[in-house]
């Protein structure tokens, strides 16, 4: 057995599956997240197509962390995954925490478990190319080295933060991984513009691959508090006490990202490598990308999502969304986003579709909180 | 008693509710048409403000003309109405058949009655002037002619037909009395701009004042046919025999306009005079003069109409109409228009508001009648 295969063995795939996503309201709420709808007219949910992404390279080592209350929702979507592999969160305590417990349960189970942490509500394509990543990933985290696979960014993005790359790292299995300098928060537009022409940095898609041991200590350096407890949480985990302990300790860990708790220290402590990733990806922010990633497959200049739209449409273009059985007409708007749940309704553009959180929060603030 | 006081003692008032309004799809259908519906945020649905806008000339001599199907829903609005006071059509014959019927029930009640007919569906205001140019077009009418009441035009609309005006008409009672000279159809642009430089065109707004029998003399020579099947109908109407007459009749009556069968041939023949209406009046034909006639209520530049609106906008303008319980979130989006009921959805622009007719026929030929 060769050191790479014997990683390959090791690998888990743990699958993040907790924000909203507020900038997809009213068809994303707090009851049926993001990662719940099929956003690309696939005719699969998000976190489905991410499970299906990378079992081919985990086989039926993946655990996926999300709320208590997305049990049902999301066995239902991956029924393949028993007990052991769901990790069920109280209440959301943001990445760190969420990450952190998966990797701390891990270690409990075995120590040298590399794991790789995707998020539940992205979209990849091709999924081969994305997999031969994840495969140098493991490879490189292999070396001792937690290992982010960066995109190639395609624009200059302000929403994103970036990966600013360094030489060439050594490693067997990876012929593409890098050093990674620094990570570096959302730039403003000119950065950004700076970024992507020099050629020297990604996208940080918040894709993380390393050895449990690895991230639990620089987690222990940076959020000593947040990974005591976690590790507390842990050693009751597969036992009787988990619930008990569960509940009384997750509701004192303090909240941060996984960036600020292991990624950016690990960094600087030069632990940390990148394979940049040649595929395509989103995040699906918002109904723009929703646009762009559905290219009006069903009308003409209309993209339409739905189990049974019934959509006319004349002289509109944008994405109509339907979670309903209602007839939408659209005549005469360009860019248009409508998005029709039972509850809610919401008209907007392309243009205007990062200002659907404000919405949300002037709604919560009405007291308009049943559709929320 | 001078005879003007005893020709508003002959005049009935005639409402004929027909048109479904389809440029007002989806908030008008075929089960639940435009005049059924508060279009103008008054509390009071359209055939009811007509209804009370004619009781203070009419006294409780009103007529109201409508299908069988919406026998229910117009007592429900106008409880004032009797048996004697309704005809109800089996099917939709256009205008000449409907007030043509009501002239002929009339006339075989008292042939002395001075009949006015406005539709259901109108606008207008303020009420107090309207009230007295139907009283003038009583008085004229006294005196053996048809009289129309005409708009003086606000800008130069292609959508509606015209009336040239004469000389004075001499008329006791009636100091604004004109003869008409004729009634042209919907003009072009150019034309219509002509027309209101001129002074001398009025809009036409479809209201006939006139003795029955008069009315029914220019029916039955423009129209032989119909006029003796309304003759028929009419003589079995207060009988016992009108359900089978009307049934066997009704059918087979032609649809024509009463424009064509009694309006322009008795212009022709030097028959019409006209009052002009110094009123406001709005045949609201589609949501933009729904967003014209309710300017901006209750949101920053946003129209709402609806029983209960939970409405968010954020740097939006336009209308919505709201038949539901639903938030609807408006981001962004200028001059819009969001009408929103049960079963369909509406989006569209002002500046397209006529082109919802064209949506409802597409919709019919796709099959999606159920919504119509």
């Amino acid at each position: 057995m060769t050191s790479s295969s014997d990683a390959f063995q090791r690998f888990h795939a743990v699958i993040p599956a907790g924000g909203v996503g507020t900038r997809l309201w009213p068809l994303s709420r707090a009851d049926a997240p993001k990662f719940l709808h099929d956003l690309t007219g696939s005719g699969t949910t998000l976190i489905r197509s991410t499970f299906e992404r990378l079992t081919p390279v985990a086989q039926d080592r993946v655990l996926v962390v999300t709320g208590q209350k997305h049990r049902e929702a999301v066995t239902a979507q991956i029924p393949e995954l028993d007990d052991a592999d769901l990790v069920l969160e109280p209440e959301p305590k943001d990445s760190a925490a969420a990450i952190g417990l998966a990797a701390a349960i891990l270690h409990r189970r075995d120590p040298r478990i590399i794991m790789g942490s995707f998020a539940a509500d992205q979209v990849i394509a091709p999924v081969d190319v994305f997999q031969e990543a994840v495969r140098e990933a493991v490879a490189t985290a292999a070396t001792g080295r937690i290992v982010t696979i960066g995109i190639k960014p395609t624009y200059p993005a302000t929403g994103f933060g970036y990966i600013r790359v360094g030489e060439r790292y050594p490693a067997d299995g990876a012929p593409h991984a890098r050093h990674v300098i620094e990570f570096v928060e959302k730039p403003g537009e000119e950065a950004a513009q700076q970024y992507v022409d020099s050629g020297n940095y990604l996208w940080n898609a918040g894709m993380f691959v390393g050895p449990v041991a690895l991230m639990l200590q620089h987690l222990a350096r940076a959020e000593p508090e947040l990974h005591a407890g976690l590790q507390e949480i842990a050693a009751a985990w597969d036992t009787e006490q988990r619930e008990e302990v569960l509940q009384r300790v997750w509701p004192t860990l303090p909240k941060t990202a996984i960036d600020y708790a292991v990624a950016e220290p690990a960094a600087e402590a030069g632990d940390v490598a990148v394979i940049p990733g040649e595929f395509t990806w989103d995040d699906v922010g918002d109904f723009a990308a929703i646009a762009r990633l559905n290219p009006a497959a069903h009308q003409e200049s209309m993209t339409v999502l739905g189990t049974k739209p019934r959509v006319y449409s004349e002289d509109a273009s944008g994405v109509v969304v339907s979670d309903t059985q209602r007839v939408v007409a659209l005549i005469g708007v360009e860019n248009i986003v409508v998005v029709d749940t039972e509850d809610a309704l919401l008209v907007t553009t392309t243009d205007h579709a990062q200002s659907v959180k404000k919405a949300v929060e002037a709604l919560k603030e009405k007291g308009d909180s049943d559709v929320l």
